[in-house]
């Protein structure tokens, strides 16, 4: 099976910066350990238009794990892109969205997704990844 | 006279995708067709910032037809793009945007623009080019 | 083919007074006018009521193109009455109701309509005949 | 005992259409029928101010069941002469108003009135006609 | 001068129905008396259309005291009719419109008279005529 | 027929304290003589688990007359289980629940129940039988 | 009779400053020439306190006429010192309080008066002082 | 490793109940199958009193996979529960909770938990078992 | 005089678990301590329903102190109860519940009560004590 | 020990006006009997700003106990200068402040202050100052 | 040139209390030199009554500088001053606003200024000099 | 010192276009004259994406004039880029936000910046360089 792992902006700062809020792990060193497990292509965008074109063209993979960062409580566009593909697209949030000001407790990309998790750190990722392995076995 | 037909993200799959939605008529061949009987340009942009550029560049044309999609309900720099030209923008939806979720009734564009029509499919776009010859007329 | 164009109340008076809102050509003189390229027939009528009754007696027609002026924002007995019959209903406004005051931005007439043309002043008007040709042709 | 059946506008129109909405049992037909049962004077109105003249005008009958339509949420006026007699009202709702859309579910009539019954369809009618009866009894 | 008095739903009940809320004077006998003093028409109207065609015909009259009962709050064509004459109008209320359910605090009709009066009982009638004179004085 | 009168809450009180609010008729008394006419069973229950339980394993019953007091406004579980069975609910209430504080205004339970009687003080409960046995000869 | 006009913080400014707002006759000429008909004596205070204090005093007066200027719309205080004293007070407004910013339209004071005239510019005094007079004639 | 499966109201109805909603997939077999690949205990209440005191008295175990039901938008005790106590808790729905009536996307459990995860079905419960090993190897 | 001292879900914690928030006196060995001064009966309930039952059999004593804890936001029951009762209730909270997160702020039971301490830590209760003592003085 | 007792605008008319509502004790001769059991200075001042100048003066006492009226709905100056002394601040009301209107039940105060007590009438006083000694107890 | 630098209340106390918040640089030590630079007077008023009435008297200076500290969120009275005179005032906040309790965002000053300056401590109030200079160099 | 300068779109064409709001300077003509004084970087980007990496690309600079545009009111991404650096951020505006419609109001990246100058035209910009200038001499 092949997955995308897709990032909004500002992401590739985890674990560089503000490591007291993100924690000191690398995103991109544990996405590179993730990679030796799972057939996974990484990207990370910072803009809404290109993350919008990556997510409508995506064929032959199984699943998108897409954390949109910012964009998750702004862009309704990422939202009717995932709403036009077939790819199954996992939601993941690093930390618990819910104990954040009240404009980051919306996500206008949620209902469209076929799930969300949010909360253990950059776990998310690897448990987005089973989670879609477990869909696509159902 | 001569136009410009400028749409946002994701419109460029009407026809393609989501045919229970959107009806199955292509966009592209459509527009073709409607390119037969006016002089019109034609425009998909997923950029809210190529957008805002475009907006602010048009020159030596008679009125934009504008389909913003998903920024006509977040997009701020597109309505103040309108506000700064000239050129008549005329605002179109396909479907009709009171039937769906809340956050997607509000328009920060419609109150800069001429006139706004929406709920006919893709005939809004020939609709519009009408209003803007009406508007040149009087 | 064969139409009904529907008014609300004051609407009669568009040309006569507040002229400079609404611009100084008056309404009887351009429906007049457009009477002579449609089969349509006019209706001015302060009445909800009899708004209501109108509409649901309509048959043998191609379409309504309703103003139904300030009742757009209260009535929701016209928008019962638009969901109860066949004959397609398409909304118009002559001037940009999303420039207005907040409790004149809600139309509970829209969402039943086949769509919605406002901002183009009298010339609402003709494009709706249109739109409702073309309806007809799909 | 003597009581009124006073319905608002569009109702005249149950089991004639919308049949999937309203079901398929005709208004006509069903109160004819309660009428062999009860003293009931049936009227059918699309008018608010009849509506308000109607009640206010009521006297010599033992109750009056008001299916006031669309008028429910947004009249004023017909709150306003319920209050004002002394003929205990009886509001009904052939479908469940609390499952429509959020300016569906505001009752401005209820608060007038004795007390409320929705959702069993046609059969609202009738009891209505035995809770005024149990009323008159206490 | 000469003056008209208009009188929205339910107002002719004033002092024969609730007479603890509006005290027990008959609104006839009071206008009556007021007639001797003042040339001045009256009107009781329970109809929205029918308020709104007299004031859109008012002239030769120096003003128009417009006690708009529950329409004060629902109606926004009474609004436009205002809005669309010369002819000085002034809002009047019996009672303290501030006292009441939130719903009967907003006035439509407000913002487009020349000054409001509440709260005097029937005397708000004789303030209001006194209001005009002094306008038409200025 | 067979029944089941489920109530919530603080209502084995009704008759018993607050008289001036409920009237000083004995809810025990009242359904004692509904038994004469109606196979019912009556349950009294303050917890909100117990009666989501008694809801669930509902069987071989014609319909469930529910007055869920405090509970109507702030118990979801119990409105999933009505969602869950089969088996007919009717909503009651005794008093108007309109004229009451608004946060007792919303109901969560009513658009899962076939319909909702309020305001006649005990004889809701008979009424909710007379239409439950309406609902099974539809 | 004996009155006092009370006058809130910025008033003594009218028909001096900000004329294109208010007019430009002074408001000090025009009390002046108002104390010719009446026995009042007037007051301007800018302090809150000192309007309370005022208020509480009242003694042999037949009514007060307050003009709480920026008070009337965040001062609870006045609002509790008018429904302290036995003495009635008028609210008066000299421009339109509903066409003004949202946070000018709430009124805390208006509850605790007899009655409100707004909208006359500096007729407002008169017409209230009027107004009371007619109230201690009931 | 030793787990806790909690579940709230009306969830041993799974797979039994609604399958159209929720899946004709048995609970209580998925959760056996669970259990032998995990040293987890499962509880089905209703009571929200009872699921305070089981989460409060949580010892000698490695977390707790929580599935309130409908109490995960009404309940404060459970959260002040949760918050109570040091082992680790994850929040479960099967289904995605963003798509339901607005009072359903409140979760006031969610900011008491180390992470949420919805939408996947009953594998809900076994990414949570994962991700609270996850959690315990950091 | 006799007393009741009766608490909602968690509060049976305070002194034990999350001493940062609440101190580290214990609760038990405060109450204790209470009893020698008092005749007072304590209990802990993490029952909604048992609470209710509790306060509807409330006879023969002078008082209840009540620490609702999280039900004092969400449960409209108990505020019934305490309403159908002649015992005069107090409520108490440990800490200030204003400093909280908003849908803490909110009381249902506190306007049923005769008053309200908040903020003192746990000698809420002997104030409590003390208020009830004086207010059967009075 | 040695107290302030601080009152804001209104409260000296305690037990004068107003009977009704606030009881026939005279508040002077209340706080009198309380002075001859503690060392308590009074002040009552309707003016903001000289509150806020006392507040902060506040040295060498104990405690201070504030009712600060209606300014406690409105003043965040108070508020900020409770927030910059050391001394400990216990606000009271003598009524439940619940029972009253919306813009009623906000304190600005409250979460700057120690504690709260309310709805014991004059005792809030005594109240206070035992809370006032068991804080400096601990 | 000749400035007025306006603090409202509790802001003489910056630098001696609370200096966690806002520094322990001495808001007169800071001023003192600031006059070194500037012919600015200087006043600190802790009454709004005053504070307007300054406002109101300004004459013959360039310019006022006004920190109104927590009336900036509740004086329409300051507002409506600022409004009335035409020499230019600039807002400033010592530390951003927009960091704070949702009732300190909302600023009634701010649109009746000529600018804000706000977050830079002490130095808002040069900053501020430096403003009114480049605007009166327009 | 070192600055950056950052304009958001549609900036570029102030003192080009819309002078009547903006004013007739040319912005790029004063950015010139202050780069005379200032060792100042300017840039001028549409794209939500750039802004977002130019601000995390920032370093050896001693703080950045951030002139967002429309992005202030709707950007997160960019709140979130300003977080992540150390870099001082001043956030500027050329006319008064407070005086727009609602949803420009809000700043989402105010409460990131160290501060906040608005309303002085073009001289905002040096301002803000003065600003940064202060904050680092601190």
């Amino acid at each position: 099976m092949k997955f995308l792992i897709l990032n909004g902006p500002n992401l590739d700062q985890i674990g560089t910066r503000e490591q007291s809020v993100y924690g000191n792990e690398n995103i991109h060193d544990y996405l590179k350990r993730l990679k030796q497990d799972y057939d996974v292509e990484v990207a990370f965008e910072s803009s809404e238009a290109t993350l919008v074109e990556i997510i409508l063209s995506a064929q032959d993979i199984d699943g998108i794990v897409l954390n949109a960062g910012a964009y998750t409580h702004t862009s309704l566009a990422i939202a009717d892109a995932i709403a036009a593909i077939q790819v199954p697209v996992v939601e993941v949030h690093l930390s618990n969205i819910y104990a954040r000001a009240f404009y980051r407790k919306t996500s206008y990309i949620a209902e469209k997704c076929k799930g969300s998790i949010s909360g253990f750190g950059l776990d998310v990722y690897r448990l987005a990844l089973l989670s879609l392995e477990a869909i696509s076995n159902r």
